[in-house]
């Protein structure tokens, strides 16, 4: 093992496994608790003691064997999924021991990883945490989505949905940043009060009773660029009040996931007059974005222009509750949505 | 009048007015022969002969007022439509008597209109039926939606519904000699022979009894252009048969149109994971481009890459029957449909 050192590294981990494909929803019997091996690293690779790890709505689909554009998670193997942690066995002189390290290890306390500087945290940014949030997936998704599909322009009209959640929370802090009207549609009071928090200009209720009265009137000049994370009826609500040559960004389609899937069938009509466009986009497709665009996020970050939004469950054993949280309505879980499996 | 010669040049013409707005399809009631004044052209002015007229898909909206893009009709006066005809008389030195012009003057026999150069018709390119079928909006917007919208590439396969229309039957021939696999849906064993002649790899009945089926056996491999037409239900039906990064030219909605309408619900879902685009547009929109495009595509018709394909309605009190066939489904009328006012 040329090159490496060590602090304390146990031979073993805690994992949880996925022994079953989900149904409509994850629930706790679709995943087993085990132990697993960390073998010590051998050259280039590095082992990292997981403190946060993910779960993100696209998780589901692969759970059940169904995503179009992912492989299914295995059987039997730990959840794949990004997480941070604390590197204490290393065999690459780039990534050193101490050092905090974004890996795709998943739901287990420790693993044994390939090192990459690249994926080194930079503490000095802020948090690390900020690496699974506004640094991460989710914030780079919510950029490309708003600038790169929807070319924001200042004064504009955004409208974003699901914005009290993970990728939307950051939607509209950059949306207003961008100097854009924001209107920002959530499911519960206190969501629509964080919203607001974040600067949002208007903020509806999806669960009130006039929904597309309510949201006819908060976007009355109409719509330039549509943030869609839900798809279904949401988009069918808000198609009709785009404004020529708007934008829709088909960012999401929670709609489809979980037991609240809504047919979610949608008049396009509007599109050929209006001149609309509807793009679909997976950002790992624009891993070559990835390092602009963290570095536009960092910089709104240290300027206090852009706030990690996150809810933490504690324990690797609740991380099927909390992926199961991101599919049933009426939850209150506000922005990114991470487990914690160790203190820092 | 400055510079005017003229030929023989009645003072009055023939007009079809629009009299009341039409119901769910135009009918003769809603329009009345009536004579209008034809005045001597002024300064920069041409008096024009029509021989041909046209009627678009887009022409009922815009008569029922219900247009979302462009201003209604107006009541009681001569329906506005591209024509082509012979100057008869001209205060325009750079549009002599004798010359062909293309103009909006319509569904009347003569009409006095501003001249522009830029509308006399090349008779060395063409029939000048060419210029109200694949040399004009037809065309152009044929061209515009299948390159610069849909950026067809070689080996990729087009999906064009309403093929042997318009616009379809124009789209068939581009694709065709663009490299593409075509695959082209129409309604009817006439249309489907039509459009196997124009080169389409496959015709595929929009009335069998499996449509779905026999689209998706047609499109095997998947879609990677789909040049909509329609929308509504067939627009469901394609949607899944999108290859990843697909791109769909939404050009038209003959659904929402007529007796027959769809009410044209599309579950969308498929374009996120498989990053399709979905593009609204109207050709007058980039007028910038319509030089550029009318030159390529004079080219092929040159070449013998391209031929008009149109029907013809003999005489100008048939106008109305023409466009409501537009909107019929089992009508025979393949490509363009024009209305002749007067012999050549």
């Amino acid at each position: 093992m040329s090159g490496s050192s060590t602090i304390d590294v146990p031979s073993e981990a805690d994992a949880l496994l996925l022994s079953r494909r989900p149904g409509v929803e994850p629930e706790a019997a679709d995943f087993e608790l085990a132990s697993v091996s960390v073998p010590a690293p051998r050259d280039g690779e590095v082992t990292v003691r997981n403190v946060l790890t993910s779960v993100d709505p696209y998780m589901l689909p692969r759970m059940q064997g169904r995503s179009s554009y992912a492989s299914p998670f295995p059987l039997g193997e730990p959840v794949a999924a990004d997480s941070i942690g604390e590197v204490v066995a290393s065999a690459h002189l780039g990534v050193p021991v101490g050092s905090w390290l974004v890996s795709h290890s998943g739901w287990r306390t420790y693993a044994t990883v390939a090192g990459s500087p690249a994926d080194v945290i930079d503490r000095r940014i802020g948090d690390p945490v900020a690496w699974l949030s506004v640094l991460g997936m989710t914030g780079i998704t919510a950029w490309f989505g708003l600038h790169d599909i929807g070319r924001v322009r200042p004064g504009e009209t955004v409208l974003v949905n699901a914005a009290a959640g993970a990728v939307g929370s950051v939607v509209v802090q950059l949306a207003v940043h961008a100097g854009a009207r924001v209107v920002a549609v959530a499911g519960s009071a206190s969501k629509l009060r964080h919203i607001r928090e974040l600067g949002a200009d208007e903020a509806v209720d999806y669960n009130a009773p006039a929904f597309d009265e309510a949201l006819a009137r908060a976007c009355d000049s109409g719509v330039d660029v549509f943030f869609d994370n839900v798809g279904g009826r949401q988009l069918a609500s808000a198609l009709p009040l785009m404004r020529p040559h708007g934008r829709v960004v088909l960012c999401g389609r929670m709609s489809g996931l979980g037991a609240d899937a809504d047919p979610g069938l949608v008049d396009i009509g509007p599109a050929v007059p209006n001149r609309l466009s509807l793009q679909g986009f997976i950002v790992v497709d624009h891993l070559d974005r990835w390092p602009g665009i963290r570095s536009e996020l960092a910089g709104l970050l240290a300027q206090g222009e852009l706030r990690p939004v996150i809810s933490i469950t504690d324990g690797l054993d609740r991380a099927p509750d909390a992926l199961a949280g991101l599919y049933r309505r009426g939850t209150n879980h506000i922005g990114k949505s991470l487990v914690r499996i160790a203190e820092d």
